[in-house]
């Protein structure tokens, strides 16, 4: 993490008081200035490495190929402060990212985080870092750079880099194959309507929302198998299929009264829900979704199929076919 | 580049007016939410690779290793608005991020752009696209991915990868090393100083801030000549040889008056002067300043060595030993 001082970062020195005894490693040069990198590395321990250059240093196995993607999180556009915790916040900044490379079927190898803090959330870095050091633990890839700069917003950039020998794409989906889900669609939604009105969501939605997992083990076991292509669903499931669809030149046709639901969620509903971080797929063989099942206690359904056509998507709910569902809009539904 | 649609972003869609016909092969789905993406796309031309899938994926040569580093530019810490057009503020984001990769001597691959961008900034995009994408073109890499988003403040996160059979690092250099730097120093010290005296910079220091060159060549050439440590010193000379000395546990002497400076600009200033994106580096042998600066038509002076000791740098002016000098502080000094 390169810690750039800037108007008013002297106040982002030592939010935590941590001693420098563990993070000695990183080796900084003097002053205040680096006191919230050696923190933020202290609360990550070994979920962190060799910070403190302005580059990191990744290998890649031979024969595989870098698989990288970046997120963005802005406060009042992907979350709003009053609904989560800031260990929250920094895990769910850091797992939607990593959800990037599930798509690819990508094994993590390592993060870069880029910060810009206002001077009120200083104080919640601890907290935050500890909720992307869980992320990184639970993938089991490292926090190996980053940069931190004051700000007016917070704004939270994951840089997530993966391996894989043949990164699965939007792009392989072919006439005939089979349209596949992960998990069970909605609770992310049915959480975020509950906060819209004020209510307090219940725990196992508001945990969708507020603890995804990335599918990172699940598309690996999927990709074993021969899937044509994939896609994290985190702008919900009839919109990334749209990706899908363009991305292979293909018609995706699928049936939403299929995908397993929240309950309470409507089909149309799940189908628009974002923030899932579930796999949509596609796969030109059965996938036995019994073992997948017992082996990641996830449901795997087939809600349709690919076919040849204009690049389109077809929703259909209760045997008929319903209008074009508007993607997720984040907050601004 | 993923777009996610945020408040206020149905304004992001379009700003260009570029024709989709130059991006068709973006494939990305419907909407205009990703409009953004398509004409960042279409002003990239050739310099942008792949965009539209979550992941991008990038290939490593055998026997290399993958070098990463993030960099954000924040309206109003990294640059006042008033000092440059948004051709440069993107060209200098983007030329600064990839400073980092010449510290470690990598050759450029590919870039990852994250974008948080107010509603006022949004007629600005193509052209600070423009910027980025000459920078691209400069240092031969393309875009190859990153994320839009809505957001209160200008803030370009811009993630570069490069490869290296052996990177540079901080952490190389030795007891009997010289030490070097690139270039003149004190260019965008007599700048800023200018613009924050309400003067207009002269041409040449205006552009020694506004325009940047990584040292990316530079540092190939020096590390096929056996040097031991670099960095970038766009935190000052002084501030970033205390990184050298911290990582390497080694004690960096220079002399000031040594250094190559720009009229007008005092040795202590020059010291201190950051945003230079010039190299200070380490090396056990003599290089061949004059078989550089006929490569690159750029000064190469030795500045100093390196001796044994704890870590920190001694600086020498009319030789005697000054004050430690206080790091570049970006606007806040």
């Amino acid at each position: 993490v390169r810690d750039e001082r800037a108007p008013g970062d002297r106040h982002l020195a030592d939010p935590t008081g941590a001693s420098d005894a563990g993070v000695s490693h990183l080796a900084l040069g003097p002053g205040a200035e680096f006191d919230l990198v050696r923190a933020l590395a202290g609360r990550w321990g070994s979920v962190a490495r060799g910070l403190g250059d302005d580059c990191a240093v990744l290998d890649v196995p031979a024969g595989e190929r870098v698989v990288v993607s970046t997120d963005t999180t802005v406060e009042g556009v992907h979350f709003r402060p009053a609904w989560l915790t800031p260990r929250e916040i920094g895990y769910r900044a850091a797992m939607g990212a990593w959800s990037d490379l599930a798509a690819a079927a990508a094994t993590p190898i390592g993060a870069l985080l880029a910060l810009s803090i206002p001077q009120q959330w200083v104080a919640s870095m601890p907290d935050l870092a500890d909720g992307i050091g869980e992320a990184g633990r639970l993938v089991g890839a490292p926090v190996v750079g980053g940069d931190t700069t004051a700000g007016t917003t917070l704004v939270i950039t994951m840089t997530v880099l993966g391996t894989a020998a043949h990164p699965l794409t939007r792009a392989g989906a072919q006439p005939g194959d089979r349209v596949y889900v992960t998990g069970t669609l909605g609770g992310p939604w049915a959480a975020i309507r509950a906060w819209e009105r004020s209510e307090t969501p219940d725990g196992s939605s508001r945990a969708r929302f507020a603890r995804p997992e990335a599918r990172l083990r699940e598309a690996r076991w999927l990709a074993a198998r021969g899937i044509s292509a994939a896609i994290d669903i985190s702008d919900g499931l009839v919109g990334d299929l749209g990706h899908i669809a363009a991305a292979s030149s293909v018609r995706v046709v699928i049936d939403l009264d299929c995908v397993p639901r929240w309950p309470g969620v409507a089909a149309v509903d799940a189908g628009a829900s974002g923030e899932e971080y579930e796999l949509a797929l596609t796969s030109p063989v059965a996938i036995d979704s019994v073992a997948f099942a017992r082996e990641f206690a996830l449901p795997l359904t087939q809600i349709g199929n690919v076919v040849a056509g204009p690049p389109t998507v077809d929703v259909l709910v209760d045997g008929h076919r319903v209008d074009p569902i508007p993607g997720y809009d984040h907050l601004s539904r």
